[in-house]
């Protein structure tokens, strides 16, 4: 099978490499015919244009791998693909989580595939394993630790004592972070995975946006994970949604977890994301969420299930459900300047220095209120505290 | 399509019942038309028969799930069902991992299927994923805590402080224990588990027989546990193969984690199944390894990949392959009431009471050692000193 790849960055490099050097029945049927850069980048290689024309319109290529990241032209571009009837792959989870609707249709109506293993996990087979639970089960939980980068400075921090402007720092210069960092720090590439994954699991769109309750960890600082250790916790940066009765929970937050929790496990640029079915149980994943050639592996397996045609799960994103966060209730730890009796009169409160124990509060309020704080221009810090045990915790 | 069933046990039922009352798309299109039971057992309902041969020669069936458990006649009526044209899938171990070859070999030559997703880590979609890795990497590691029993028995006895005899007897009332627990505590279960994914990976035969080193948890006691405790340890019962340059090592023993390892987390009667390819890394799945609907889940997986024709994996198991655990280096921890020196005379000892501290040795000569020492009448342990650094530990 011919191929064209969008991009020549790291991931795209990545494809190129895997599909040429892996030498196995499956990895010798496909053949990486042309990669699409921009103009100046064109050097006279054989394989390489500027000229996106020329791919849409050579009927030898049957698939185009996107990995140009964000939104425009990624958009436009894959839509155009599956119109000119070639499948496309792709690892651009911010497209996806705002256009999956858009492109599943267009590609059943084109009648090529539309997949997107690598835009969730990197290396990790979550999303194909994800619809293969669905041909049998209810899913009623994601969660997970689905950035790598942020999993990184948690971890290094906690390990090593370092400082979070430090530990970014040699994110950055691992290539593990970019020089924006934004989207891992911020949750926001968490919001979009998680946004992929609830669509899938509910089979409902949930727009990425500011109604979805995110807090990153811009705000963590040393004293922080030094209090959280002196309390026996681990802090990771979760993203979890549960369906209920036409009700679905979506939330981003640091959250506690004991030493001896299967997350407080989950060490370095890894990520760990799962699900609850109604009779597989609780099933999580655990690999690399990111990197050149793990993430390029999961492109190459959704091109191979193209090749195959195994075709993934026909999902209509039709399912009308309302957020509701409010009727999810924890415990959460604060650390702010400001007096919290004053924002949660009506909470069970604990204070101790600067840090806030708040008893048995829904996600919403709390999350609005520490946003709210932030407005002041403290730099509060929130966190879950994991309730639930082990493997069996919801 | 048509399903029969051989066996009402457990996960006989299991099937049976995700088959009526699993409402999707998927599942709608399967029917369970007729369970094979013992002659006593057939009691007037339509579907049971204990007449195998109405069920070979009933063309409407197409597939077969074997749930007998045991090597005879499991073996016999699997091959007369695929010789008969039908599709199986099992969740029998033990005859899969004595005759994966002979099975997959007769299914190919009857244009039929053979799968056997439940028959390692239960609900985990283990097979499926380590032969979808294999459509691209080459694998050098398969990794695991493969028993669910054996992880209740020692997870409960590092959480309560109980001493292992009632912890088994908690595990046979829960179900999760057989009357004769051999086969979760001496490592057998594991040792068919172990056999079948290296057999995948490698593309290779790893019969199970006394020449496999297996040490599992018949002789820990509740001092082995806090012992271990004291010194930050958690014991956790691993299998565990390497492939390095046509030679494998194949070892089942108790292994020792610090808290914050990944493998620490893993509780209950959960299982922990990880591979490790060139291109996708260190890849782990945590989740339900027994029980009759996550295994009956599995089943049903396999039976959909049948009826959607999604062909699994062709492997011949054919490389030669050389077993040699003399080449794997680690240290150990050992109780013993014997000298240790007599028997280790070349080897860096350090002893703290019963407890024995062994530098460097290979796996197959503390094995040895351990085992002749119990030939002695002494109840010796042994377990594995995890050296690496969790999630990229080899």
């Amino acid at each position: 099978m011919n191929i064209a790849i969008l991009g020549k960055g790291t991931v795209g490099s990545g494809v190129d490499q895997i599909i040429s050097e892996q030498n196995t029945a499956f990895t010798n049927q496909l053949k990486v015919v042309s990669i699409f850069v921009r103009p100046e980048k064109v050097d006279g290689s054989p394989k390489l244009t500027a000229d996106y024309a020329s791919i849409l319109n050579n009927p030898d290529i049957d698939l185009i791998v996107e990995v140009l990241g964000g939104i425009e032209p990624a958009h436009t571009m894959i839509i155009d693909a599956l119109k000119h009837g070639k499948s496309v792959v792709t690892a651009n989870k911010a497209v996806v989580a705002r256009h999956i609707q858009e492109f599943t249709k267009i590609a059943a109506e084109n009648q090529v595939k539309f997949y997107f293993e690598s835009s969730v996990g990197g290396g990790i087979p979550w999303i194909i394993n994800l619809e293969r639970a669905l041909r049998i089960d209810k899913i009623d939980s994601i969660h997970g630790i689905f950035n790598g980068t942020s999993n990184f400075i948690l971890d290094q921090m906690t390990k090593t004592g370092a400082k979070f402007d430090e530990v970014l720092k040699e994110a950055q210069d691992l290539g593990y972070a970019e020089a924006d960092p934004s989207a891992d720090i911020d949750g926001y590439d968490i919001e979009n995975k998680l946004c992929i994954s609830t669509d899938i699991a509910y089979d409902t769109i949930v727009e990425p946006g500011d109604h979805l309750l995110k807090f990153g960890i811009r705000n963590i600082t040393h004293n922080d994970i030094q209090y959280f250790k002196e309390h026996g916790w681990i802090v990771k940066l979760l993203g979890r949604s549960f369906l209920k009765n036409n009700r679905y929970t979506f939330v981003i937050e640091p959250t506690l977890y004991s030493p001896g929790q299967i997350e407080a496990g989950v060490h370095n640029n890894y990520n760990y994301v799962g699900l609850r079915g109604d009779t597989i149980g609780k099933l999580s994943f655990n690999g690399q969420g990111a990197g050149m050639l793990p993430t390029a592996h999961a492109l190459v397996q959704d091109i191979l299930d193209v090749y195959l045609k195994n075709d993934h799960l026909d999902r209509k994103f039709n399912q009308k459900l309302e957020l509701n966060n409010e009727t999810k209730i924890m415990d959460y730890i604060v650390r702010t300047k400001a007096d919290l009796n004053h924002y949660l009169p009506d909470y069970e409160l604990k204070q101790d220095g600067e840090y806030w124990f708040v008893k048995q509060i829904n996600t919403k309020l709390i999350h609005e209120t520490v946003q709210q704080i932030a407005l002041t221009g403290d730099k509060p810090f929130l966190a879950c505290i994991n309730g639930g045990a082990e493997n069996d915790r919801s």
